[in-house]
C-alpha cells in the first residue's frame, strides 16, 4: 500500500553549499573568454573534446572503490546493482579534465591522431569544504598533447598560452610564462650526491625556503645547521660545502638572459647526466620560443618555478599576471599564477600498458575572467534591451510589432510584459534592465502616428517614481514619426 | 594500520554506460547552433542564466528524499554528516532546466527583473536504463519568461522560436509552430458536461484514438460503443450525440486559417466560460504573431497538439520539421518534432506560496543538431589545419616558424610532433587530421631556400604509403620560395 502522502514544508530555495549560480554577464563574459581562447586553440590545430560529467570511479583514478563510499575528493555515488546479480559500479564526477583525457586517448587509441592535440572547457566538481571564493564546481580550460615525447610539444604549448593570454586582452608586459624543467632539479640532487636517498627530501624542503631565508641561510641548513629567527637551533642535513654548491648554483641560476641562465644551470647540474639532459631541453624549448616569435619578456626559462610539480617528469611551466591589483584590503599586490602545466608520463600507462608522454596546461578560467575584469578588459557588453513600455493594454500586438522591428534592425529589443498598469514600475524595470531607451506609446502619441524615445543613460538621474507626462517634458526624450522609430533609436543609441 | 596496497589489475577504458564523449565537429557544430540561438534569444532581451548541475534533491522536488536513496530518475548521492550531528541532504544533478529556474527565481525574486526573461543551455542527467539514442546526459536549450500573465509572453516565446529555427539555418516551409490551449480542452469537457467527473479521463482517452479510429469511430467510443479491428467490443463512454458533439467539432476544427480554426473552436467549446477563455487567448496569440511578422506557415494555431500536456495550465506548442529524412531502414519519413513548450503555474510556488505565472520553451538540443547535418547545415568548418611535416629533426624550430607564420595570417597550422622517421605516418597523420595541405622541407630544399606545398584535398586519392620522393612528382604539389610559404598557402586553399 503506498503510504498517505503527508503535507509536505516548502523546500528551501538555496544553491547548494559550495555552489553558485552565474546570471548574465557572468555568463556572457566567460564566454566570451573561452571564445577567444578556443579560437587560438583551434588555429595551432587543436581539437576540442567534450567528455561525460560522469566517469567511473576506477577510470578516474586516486579514488579507490574498495572502500564503503570511495567520495573523498569527488562527489560518487554507487549505480543500481545488475539485474542477474553484482553491484553496481561506483560513479563520480570528473573533478579535472585530465582524467577524462588519459581515458579518451587510452579508449580511442586506434581512432584518434597521434600525436593528438586536443583541448577542453567545462567544469569540474570537488567534494571540497566550500569557503570563501573556493567552489566545488568550477571551470577548467586545458589544452594537451598526448603522444609526443619532443619538446617542440613543450614550446608550443608555452607559444600558445602566451598567444591565448594575449588573445583575451592580456597586454604583453602584463604576463609572463616561467619554464623549468623537473630533469634539472634532479640533476641538482645528483650532483650533492643525495639523489635517491632520504636526504634528497631534506635538500627540497630547504630549498623551498630559499625565498623566505636566502642563500646564506639555505647554505646553513644544508651543511651544518642554523639558528632560526625564533633562537632555535635547526640541525643541518650534514652535506659538505662542496656538496651545497650546486644546489646553492641552481638557486641563483636566474640570468638576465635564457642564454644566462641556461649556462648557469649548466654549472649547477656538473656531471649529472640527468640534469644535462634537463638544460638540453630546455635551451631547445627557448630556441623553438624565439622561432615562434616569442620574445623573453613573454616567456622566459625561470628554475625558480618548482613548487606543485607533483606528477611532473619533465619541462614545468606557470604563467603568472605580474600587475598589481588592490586585495581586499585595498593593498597592492601582484594579481599572481593564472595557468600551470607540464608534461607528465603514466597518463594513458595506468589503462594500456604503455608509456605514452604527454604535456598540457589547465588555465584557471575564473581567476582570469576575474583579472580581464580588474583590467576593465571584460563586460563591454552589459548594456541591456531597449524597453517598450505598455500604455495601453489593448494595443500589445502593436508594440511587439515595434520591437520586431528593432530586432530587424539589430537592436536589443523587448516589450514590457509585467502588468503595466503602474507607469512608474515600467521605468524600475527598465532600469534594472540597464536599458538605454524606453519607448513609449499612449492613446495620444497613437492617434498622432507618433512615439516618444526616452533617453534612460540620459535621464539615469531622474527619479523612477515621475509620471508618464513628467517624463515628456524631459530634455532626454524625443518624440519621433512611428515610421522613424527604427531611425531615431539608432541613432540616440549612437549617441553613447 | 593502512592496508597494504594491492597491485589492482588495468581500469577498463570505457565511456561510463550510457553517457557519450564529443569530438571535434561534435562540439564545434553544436557550439556553433548554440551560439546563434543565444544570439537570437539575446537580441529578444533575454538573459543567460547558468544554474550549477548540483542541486538539493529537496529543492528539485518530484523526487521525495524519504527514501533511502532517492535515485528513482536522478543521480543523487547524500552529503557527509554534518559536523555536530545530523544527516547530510541528498543531493543531484538537475534532470532539467526549468527545476533549477524555479528554484532561482524564488532565491533571488527581489534582485531579478521582473518579468524575468531567461535562457540556458547546458547538460542534464536522467537516470535511466540506457538504449540507443538513449543518452543519460544530454543538452538542453531552454528559453522562460517568469512572472507574466499575460499571453503575450506565450506569442513572445513562440516567434523567437521560429527565429531561432531561421537563425540556425531551416528555411522557411521545412518547420511548422503549432499552438493551443490546454483551457480549449477543458472548454470542450466542459461542454460535453463531463467536466470533472469520472468520464473525463474516458474522454480524452478516446480523444487521443482520434488519428486511428477518424470521426465516426471516436463518435461511437464517446457514445454507444463500437467494435475494433479484432472484433471485440468496446464499450462506449455513453454520452449523448449531443453531448459528443463538442469533442468532435474540436477534433475537426482545424481550419484553412487561423480565422477558421477559431471559429471552429468557438463552436466546439459553446457555452463554457473556460473554452471561451482559452479562445480568446488563442486568438490574442495569433493576432500578435501576425504583428510580429509571423506567418500562419511559421507558427499557427492547431487544436491536435494535446499530447504531453503534463503540468501545462493554458496555451502549449511544439515545433516540427516538416521536411523527410530516410530513417535507419531507408524509409522516408518526417523528421518530427525539435522543440516544445507551455504556460505552467506553481512553478515558484512550490518555494514562496505565491502563485508566478511562466511561460517557456525547450529545444532538443541533438534531435536539432540532427537535422541540420540531415540538411547539410552543418560541419562546413570541418577542414583540419596545415601541417608542417618534419624532415630534419635538428630543424623543428624553423618548421614551428612557418606554422607561426601562417597562424598570424589567420591560416590554421601545426607541425607534425611524433615520431618523424616514418615520412608515411606524417602523411598518414595529416590524412586523419583531414589536412587541407602539407608543408614539406627537406635538406635541399632548406638549402634552396624553398619548400614544397602538397595539396592534400587535390591529391586525396593518392596512397598515403608513397615516399617523399614520389611526393614531390605530383601535379598537386608545387614549390614555393621560402619566403613566399604564407602567399602560396594562401592560393593553394583558395582553390577550395
Amino acid at each position: 500500500m503506498p503510504q498517505d502522502k503527508k503535507k509536505s514544508p516548502r523546500p528551501k530555495a538555496d544553491t547548494p553549499k559550495g555552489f553558485r549560480d552565474y546570471f548574465g554577464a557572468d555568463v556572457t563574459e566567460r564566454k566570451a573568454m573561452l571564445d577567444s581562447i578556443a579560437e587560438i586553440y583551434h588555429l595551432h590545430g587543436f581539437e576540442p573534446l567534450e567528455t561525460s560529467a560522469v566517469e567511473t570511479v576506477e577510470a578516474l583514478g586516486k579514488f579507490l572503490p574498495d572502500v564503503d563510499r570511495p567520495n573523498a575528493g569527488v562527489f560518487a555515488w554507487q549505480e543500481e546493482d545488475v539485474p542477474g546479480g553484482g553491484r553496481g559500479d561506483w560513479m563520480a564526477l570528473r573533478y579535472d579534465l585530465t582524467a577524462p583525457l588519459a581515458r579518451v586517448a587510452a579508449q580511442f587509441r586506434n581512432d584518434l591522431p597521434s600525436p593528438y592535440r586536443r583541448y577542453a572547457m567545462g567544469p569540474v566538481w570537488r567534494n571540497e569544504k566550500p569557503g570563501p571564493g573556493r567552489f566545488r564546481q568550477f571551470y577548467q580550460c586545458d589544452a594537451d598533447t598526448v603522444g609526443s615525447a619532443s619538446v617542440a610539444a613543450d614550446a608550443e604549448i608555452c607559444a600558445m598560452l602566451v598567444s591565448a593570454l594575449q588573445g583575451v586582452g592580456i597586454a604583453r608586459g602584463d604576463y609572463l610564462v616561467r619554464i623549468n624543467n623537473r630533469k634539472v632539479l634532479n640533476g641538482v640532487l645528483e650532483a650533492t650526491g643525495v639523489e635517491g636517498d632520504d636526504r634528497a627530501a631534506d635538500v627540497l624542503r630547504t630549498i623551498d625556503k630559499f625565498d623566505k631565508i636566502g642563500a646564506d641561510g639555505v647554505r646553513q641548513l644544508l651543511t651544518v645547521g642554523r639558528k632560526d629567527d625564533s633562537g632555535a637551533f635547526i640541525d643541518g642535513v650534514g652535506l659538505t660545502d662542496a656538496q651545497a654548491q650546486p644546489v646553492l648554483d641552481f638557486l641563483t641560476s636566474k640570468g638576465t638572459s635564457n642564454t644566462e641562465t641556461l649556462d648557469n644551470l649548466t654549472r649547477a647540474v656538473g656531471a649529472s647526466a640527468m640534469g644535462a639532459e634537463g638544460v638540453a631541453e630546455l635551451r631547445q624549448i627557448a630556441d623553438m620560443l624565439a622561432a615562434l616569435g616569442v620574445g623573453e619578456d613573454q616567456a622566459v626559462i625561470d628554475p625558480s618555478i618548482v613548487r606543485g610539480l607533483g606528477y611532473y617528469t619533465g619541462p614545468v611551466f606557470e604563467a603568472e599576471l605580474t600587475f598589481e591589483i588592490l586585495d581586499e584590503k585595498g593593498r597592492k599586490r601582484q594579481f599572481g599564477s593564472v595557468a600551470g602545466g607540464g608534461r607528465y608520463d603514466g597518463l594513458v600507462e595506468r589503462f594500456t600498458g604503455q608509456k605514452v608522454p604527454a604535456t598540457g596546461v589547465s588555465i584557471g578560467v575564473d581567476r582570469l575572467l576575474a583579472a580581464l575584469r580588474a583590467k576593465g578588459l571584460a563586460g563591454q557588453d552589459s548594456r541591456g534591451p531597449v524597453v517598450v513600455t505598455v500604455m495601453d493594454r489593448d494595443r500589445m500586438a502593436e508594440y511587439h510589432a515595434m520591437a520586431a522591428e528593432l530586432r530587424a534592425a539589430g537592436i536589443r529589443a523587448e516589450v514590457y510584459l509585467g502588468n503595466p498598469k503602474n507607469f512608474g514600475n515600467q521605468l524600475k524595470y527598465a532600469d534594472k534592465r540597464n536599458a538605454p531607451i524606453a519607448i513609449i506609446q499612449g492613446g495620444d502619441e497613437a492617434a498622432r502616428g507618433v512615439v516618444q524615445i526616452k533617453d534612460l543613460i540620459l535621464g539615469a538621474k531622474l527619479a523612477s517614481e515621475v509620471s508618464h507626462e513628467e517624463w515628456k517634458s524631459q530634455p532626454a526624450q524625443t518624440e519621433a514619426p512611428r515610421d522613424g522609430l527604427v531611425q531615431a533609436v539608432r541613432e540616440m543609441l549612437a549617441r553613447w
